[in-house]
């Protein structure tokens, strides 16, 4: 394996992952690196420059698709001979086979397992479809009007739903012009990236690596706090030298903390020493709480002038497929957003938002929750119940219990994490370790602990995945 | 009026506006600029410092909506006092009364107005209800397994069916993996822009203003180069410095011009000089082409190799409320989208790309197009005539009779744009002037000529509107 010499300037105009993949372009055309020279493993280099392990595998990925790399399994990424170079010195853009075309991604969830305990997903076979189908149909003959531009934020009676939804539900205090509507919540991070300017958030570590990756391409630098029994640590928040701060204090994802209040008046005090902070609140499954009502959102006790913008989205609580997210604006914030982003049109189609609309205020969607949180509590504890009979209820630790859509296994004794997800995946079961969800410090990850999300699991497929992971593991 | 000193750093990390807004900020605090004074005109102060009026605009909305202006109907902004200021030095996050909140946008448009001219509509009533209708309540009912994510550049058989179509009507060349399908021309207009990092584009003037303001959000620099009887200069082009050339070659915006084979020729060589260079094409309403087919996309004459990222929409030829855009991205471009926006969740609902999907592969969709098309054509020549018969032939110039959904009509001796424009809106007709796509040297706007947009007029109303403009203008 070769050694690199790199030198990444975080603070400057080029991303990160840009600045790794020229300097690596340049090293290849200088002959510093030559064909059939192996690159350092990503977590290597990452640890070695100080950049997250996504950073590294972008600029592996985009010299891949290039033709300056290959990548080979389970061996890592090899320059290749320059042969392989495109012409990029004089292009002439030639019509080359497309067997040179770059391959289209694979996703990265794995349906070819036998049971899938992946993050991602939900039981669709909850879908309230009769209900939904009715209102799409009723709109669609009723509401020509529906063809014609709305309102760039989101259509107006859907806004006022929403707030009255979030006002009851999640304690958010707000009006309807400080409401959002966008095709997702990757969508509404990056418009709150692109109005907030190039920077520098303080993410939790662990946690959502995508996150931190959408706010990183649209040029905000992220520095990895870690997570301790409270949630995100206020110290470490303050020692991070950030200007925003993404938390997911409802329930942190993936280690299931709550942040209790006191924390979170610290976060809120944080943002009050300096004009210009915001804390980005996630509030991405935060209907699935199983004992109480959920602790009210950060958003609620900043207030509407406050320093919270609150994101939520709805792939969870109907369907990933239908993209609507909601975003709250602190009222400091609307001008300057409606300067930059107002006159872009609503990326929602209008016939998907007044369904929601109308499912929303004809009070459907409530009933859908309170479906959807006693199926997926009866889950739970089946998958709970299943696990402590199959291992032995002294042998593990399940942690997660009162909110939803995963829980967090920690085997006493176990093979070490890396272990068991290899054992879990070959007898079928698709899942992930903790530690892959930390972007740094992996040595401080608890041992033997794995992430499982329920959400699209059977509920007749319970007693096998306990016993097939009994199994691989002991 | 006050004397400004600014200096902007069109090279710098921040954007103009955002520079512009911050020296204003400080120029206030200091006292340099006092309460009740009056800030230079946007049109003037824009002029002086070489940058769009959108610019300016910007900057002093978010001073406006911040207190720190005030704007006066028909008189510009002023400085408030400094009463008005919100406590930036030490924010402690009030409840302020909602009487301060900011004011929902208005809509550029003028719903009032008796006649629309506006060029942003469609002819709603001849949407395909029943067939979108029963597509989407068979896909509901029928294919449950579109609730779950699909794939991240649009679902794959959409895929296929748009290529195939680009394919055959507008002769682009690209495989099922050189498609990105998203919600709305905006949204993939803001991706092109984080993947290609902060470059010079140039941008066509007159134009397409909301192109421009996304690009330049998104932290691409805009050079303006004028439109000739061609299309954009080549030479223009050349002496810009831009390595993105944002153009409209089918029908440019506004002037209605297509751009020749031997303009489109000089643009691809160009592109092909350095490496890293792209032409971005907007093929925004190329299906309403009347007298003959259109000429193929500049991307088809460049290749699926060649440098040309390709733009469409499904706003104008189905309905604007619909959000489904796609895009074709250059073969050597792939590997870098992947790598930087592969993991990014698709943000058009999977049941909106069912039903366009079927709509598409039923033959629906071409035959939409060829009603839409005759309905369209048979209402320009039914304005155009109207029009003739009110002026008289020979007092007139229509141009943009070809291709579709606009008209520009120049009165020959006439009281100038300005008071064209304004005896038309008291008359109860919404136009813009052409003037007012003018970026920058609007003095070589060729006079008396306004921008009437006709999709969405009703047939029946045409006579009464020849005859409101003949008496507003004469």
């Amino acid at each position: 394996m070769v050694q690199l010499t790199v030198c990444l300037d975080s603070g400057g105009e080029k991303p990160l992952y840009q600045q790794l993949y020229e300097s690596l372009v340049s090293q290849i055309r200088s002959g510093a690196l030559k064909a059939g020279d192996r690159l350092p493993g990503k977590r290597a280099l990452a640890g070695q420059l100080a950049v997250a392990v996504n950073t590294v595998d972008t600029a592996y990925q985009m010299l891949a698709a290039e033709g300056y790399l290959e990548a080979r399994p389970r061996s890592g990424f090899f320059v290749l001979e320059s042969g392989g170079f495109p012409a990029v010195e004089a292009p002439a853009f030639p019509h080359r086979p497309a067997a040179d075309a770059p391959q289209e991604q694979e996703d990265e969830e794995e349906p070819c397992q036998r049971f899938d305990l992946s993050t991602g997903g939900v039981d669709t076979a909850l879908f309230p479809f009769r209900t939904w189908g009715r209102i799409q149909r009723d709109l669609l003959y009723g509401e020509p009007e529906l063809l014609r531009h709305g309102h760039r934020q989101g259509d107006e009676n859907l806004r006022r739903e929403l707030a009255e939804y979030l006002r009851a539900y999640r304690g958010v205090d707000c009006g309807v012009e400080q409401i959002v509507v966008g095709a997702g919540v990757e969508y509404l991070l990056g418009l709150v990236a692109r109005l907030l300017g190039p920077v520098t958030a303080a993410v939790e570590n662990p946690g959502y690596d995508r996150s931190r990756m959408i706010l990183e391409n649209s040029g905000v630098r992220c520095r990895c706090v870690s997570i301790d029994e409270g949630g995100l640590s206020a110290e470490g928040l303050e020692a991070s030298g950030a200007d925003l701060c993404y938390v997911t204090p409802s329930h942190h994802f993936p280690t299931a903390v709550t942040m209790p209040v006191s924390r979170r008046a610290q976060l809120l005090r944080w943002a009050r020493q300096r004009p210009g902070r915001y804390i980005l609140e996630d509030d991405y499954d935060a209907e699935f709480r199983f004992d109480t009502r959920p602790l009210p959102s950060l958003q609620g006790m900043g207030g509407r002038w406050g320093p919270v913008i609150y994101l939520c989205t709805f792939s969870k609580s109907l369907a990933p497929s239908i993209r609507i997210a909601c975003m709250v604006l602190p009222m400091g914030l609307l001008g300057q957003y409606q300067a930059v982003f107002g006159s872009y049109a609503n990326t929602v189609s209008r016939f998907e938002q007044q369904t929601l609309c109308r499912f929303l205020s004809q009070g459907h969607f409530t009933r859908h929750l309170s479906r959807m949180r006693s199926v997926y509590r009866g889950r739970m504890t089946a998958l709970a119940e299943a696990l402590e009979g199959a291992f032995g209820r002294e042998n593990i630790v399940l942690q997660g219990r009162h909110t939803g859509l995963h829980l967090l296994l920690t085997l006493k004794n176990g093979p070490g994490e890396e272990n068991m997800v290899r054992a879990a995946r070959q007898a079928g079961v698709a899942l992930r370790g903790l530690s892959q969800y930390y972007m740094e410090g992996r040595e401080t990850c608890p041992e033997n602990t794995v992430v499982l999300g329920y959400a699209s699991l059977r509920d007749e497929e319970i007693p096998a995945l306990a016993e097939a992971l009994q199994r691989a593991w002991t």
